[in-house]
């Protein structure tokens, strides 16, 4: 007979996975995927290395979650804000472009594991699906675009998929350097206006 | 006292080693890198696990050889359509992406495992170094463009990053997809179409 875990366990289980998955990707904002060993998780959250592994099968697994989670809530933000009534569908573009950029320039380590960082082969297939979501919030806006008259005809597939690969490339070095004020905003103004263009929204918009 | 290898031994070597590297390649092409075991190159050419190992010291290395060769060979043709005398800055931008895009459709396995497939670390690193070449080519002749007015101003370090991300993304899925004659150069339009536009290249151009 399979021993039964009382609600309080669940509670408690659940409330530990969750600390140690926080925990895990504040290491991995700091130290990078490679360096995000099970003992330095483990260290970090205040558990056991056998703890972990009794909320993880794997590292990979841990890796994959941590990844998950942080990659979820900021492809929410975006299509949030690429969703937002009461604006035209450029300025959304725009304004969507700006704010992702800027969330990742505010956490630069945590972003370049997301978006760059050579990772485990199980985080390089989520990533995959990860961009897939990023590129159906994109085609969504030009599409509406399209559709208002406000940029060309295009195919907002592609489209869709060059924002994704250029802002996440164009984000790479900058997030690996250390932070600067003005040198952050003029780059989040230039990464804007090249992503404006790539979709054909006129000039002066 | 070392033992030393004669002439003709190490062009012996030399030549096995070539051998293995191209038929490594082509393993990878077919089957990626997740499939392409040190058994399955090593029967690819006809070769012994053992003397893989000769050549080199672990699948990674043999992988990262495999990598630096092909994508040495690609960032170089590019290079070369996008420094061509005789044509305008522009021209030459929507002729490098042509090229490159039919040349990635043309061996879509060993493209997709250059571009996008997840890998181990030590391929993904490499991944990186030469994505700032493709950067630097790119960076190039929009620079270029700008200085002869036919691109408007903007930063061409920011293009060139956002060119590199948006072309790999851009050919992530078709890549992965049985090739499609009219689907591929609908594409290919659509794709130098974007890279101009990107650019800030006058649509009529």
């Amino acid at each position: 007979m399979a021993y039964r875990k009382t609600p309080a366990e669940l509670d408690r289980l659940a409330a530990a996975r969750e600390h140690l998955v926080e925990r895990a990707t504040a290491v991995v904002a700091d130290v990078g995927w490679a360096n995000a060993s099970v003992t330095a998780v483990a260290a970090a959250a205040g558990m056991s290395v056998g703890s972990v592994y009794q909320h993880f099968p794997s590292k990979g697994a841990l890796a994959v979650e941590v990844f998950r989670r942080a990659s979820g809530r900021e492809v929410e933000v975006l299509g949030e804000v690429l969703r937002e009534g009461g604006r035209d569908p450029v300025e959304r573009l725009a304004l969507g472009v700006g704010v992702f950029a800027r969330r990742a320039m505010e956490s630069r380590g945590l972003a370049h594991a997301l978006l760059a960082a050579p990772a485990e082969p199980a985080v390089g297939e989520e990533r995959l699906l990860f961009r897939g979501r990023y590129r159906e919030v994109f085609a969504e806006v030009i599409r509406e675009g399209i559709g208002a008259g406000v940029l060309p005809g295009q195919d907002p597939d592609v489209t869709a998929a060059a924002l994704t690969g250029a802002i996440g490339e164009v984000l790479v070095d900058p997030l690996s350097a250390p932070a600067e004020g003005d040198a952050a905003d003029r780059l989040v103004t230039e990464l804007v206006a090249m992503s404006l263009r790539c979709a054909g929204a006129a000039p002066a918009h």
